[in-house]
């Protein structure tokens, strides 16, 4: 039996095992994982989250080794939508199989995920990196469609006053998102070095305090139409109702574990609407990374080479990293790691 | 110095006083109530909601007595929009003051409601009440306005599915409101007499237990599109939620005094959008009343001449008490009270 390695978290451990090459189906494909991404899903997994043990990794690129239905995938560079569906089911026969209730999602729900060499991938999943686009962006596919998918649920317009909240991973994706579809994006965040890869990117910043009362911010900074909730924290929903105008949307990119407290009289008088926003459209993540109109170079922390997981691992860990990514290709300590 | 009867609620008392008859400008009228209604948002206003100290009461039928500015509608019936805005920000110039920042609200902020023989309300905030259109039926334009805003803000269609949670005056109303929207509505409350209001209206019913948990529900109702929380209650929310397909619709009717404990994992994994809705048009509450479509009259659980307010709003106050009616043309204990 061919073998692989893969992670596993056991008992908030990482543990590197060596388990068997995945089977693939007609409709599956073989991928060999050639990057992946960590992201905060992957540490909340390791947590407990989902009680997932399979094997987590949700943002991948990689190469087609074998594709049984498809063989034109074979030596094909691609990425893959995470969420598999069951096909039948009014969500999957419409084509968005996001929302199917059996639905199998890579590296989080009921299917093998990405840290490993290789991955098994429904070949629909699949998406081929565009010539020309490196491993390290098209890596970003996947974080990138979540924000995006916020310009799919809500119409924006170019004079819409947006705040977004939280200048971590999925804040400053959702900024680099959002400045293309208006003209008055503001990222407030608490970091300075996070602010500051924003404002390479054209999007206005406003540095703030964790004590500063959602109130101060209101009053230094007006009401908004659209706010995203990107804190990953609780209480960010709270902040976000206080900065939105009546009639205005407050989106939710991030969870927390913990449940929120939330004041909804401010939500009825005031008639906001909420919403919860998650995976978005592969290809149109593509799309905006070919056409270089979202740049996330800034966003990597640092790459580590997959047999460095476990230090990779604890390094996302770490409250404020950026992103980290791991390299499959890389086989030694060398090369600048 | 004329002087007029009104109520004032101190420190959790309702004492009727001498009030000096109000004062009008030109753009306002000096309206003679005939009926009032009492809402949960007064009863709210007794316990100390909203700091409110003037004179309570929205819910209005009264006759023109003097409008300077508009002299055609003395001698007029008519009810009232309650929000009186600036008149010159960028919400009242585009005709909607119900979210003017700097609004007054009749009965509920700033200004004098109809908890008394005579009010003063902004001339263009008045309706004339339609020729036929009984008096008891009028009054409730403006919590049938607020149900029917559910329709203003969400594009309600037949097919569909939808569920009202809780069958106090807000969710019967809001059923009554929806039923021609979709022909699949369903209420779901606790008690046999209320939901046989909305079975002789054509609506479907669906009987619960507090002990009821809302997986339970879940289970035998499947999924809605469309789920409003007019339970008046901090943990409605969630049951709204657990019962609400992915992207679908919580519409949040009613408040509570306290803040909800929600998990909004699930609002965003299963991409749920949640609304708040409060005050409505007066005028489309007024056509539905006048062609018949609504039909309040079971709601009324009793009329109290106004003499007698203090029992009345006792009355209001009790826990599952349909709609409560103030009449202020009966000038003595007989007739049927
Ligand atoms: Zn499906
Ligand atoms: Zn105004």
């Amino acid at each position: 039996m061919k073998t692989m390695k893969a992670i596993r978290f056991k008992n908030r451990q990482v543990i590197t095992e060596e388990a068997p090459l995945p089977e693939i189906s007609e409709n599956e494909a073989l991928v060999k994982v050639s990057m992946a991404g960590i992201c905060g899903t992957d540490t909340e997994i390791f947590e407990g989250y989902a009680r997932f043990s399979g094997i987590a990794g949700h943002e991948m690129a990689g190469v087609v080794c074998r594709a049984p239905g498809q063989p034109g995938l074979e030596g094909k560079a691609v990425t893959a939508d995470i969420n598999c569906g069951c096909g039948v089911c009014p969500w999957c026969t419409a084509g968005d199989p996001r929302h199917c209730q059996n639905r199998e999602v890579i590296g989080i729900r009921g299917r093998n995920g990405a840290f490993a060499e290789y991955c098994a991938v429904p070949a629909k999943n699949l998406h081929e990196i565009p010539q020309g686009l490196g491993t390290e962006q098209a890596v970003f596919a996947e974080p990138l469609a979540a924000a995006l998918e916020i310009t799919q649920q809500v119409h924006v317009v170019n004079t819409d006053k947006i705040a977004i909240l939280g200048d971590g991973k999925m804040g400053l994706l959702s900024a680099m998102a959002l400045v293309h579809a208006s003209r008055r994006v503001t990222l407030i965040g608490r970091h300075a070095r996070k602010l500051a890869i924003a404002e390479s990117a054209g999007i206005a910043t406003v540095q703030t305090a964790a004590e500063e009362p959602a109130q101060a911010l209101r009053s230094r900074m007006g009401l908004f139409d659209l706010v995203v909730d990107a804190t990953g924290a609780a209480e960010g929903i709270q902040t976000a109702l206080c900065l939105v105008r009546p009639e205005g949307t407050v989106v939710v990119k991030t969870t927390s574990r913990n449940p929120s407290r939330i004041d909804l009289s401010t939500v009825v008088v005031d008639e906001i609407r909420i919403l919860g926003s998650r995976c978005g459209d592969i290809a149109l993540a593509l799309r905006c990374l070919e056409r270089g109109w979202v740049d996330v170079s800034a966003l990597v922390e640092k790459i580590y080479p997959f047999y460095r997981f476990e230090q990779a691992f604890a390094h996302a860990r770490q409250k404020g990293s950026l992103k980290i990514l791991v390299d499959f290709e890389k086989k030694t300590g060398q090369g600048g790691y």
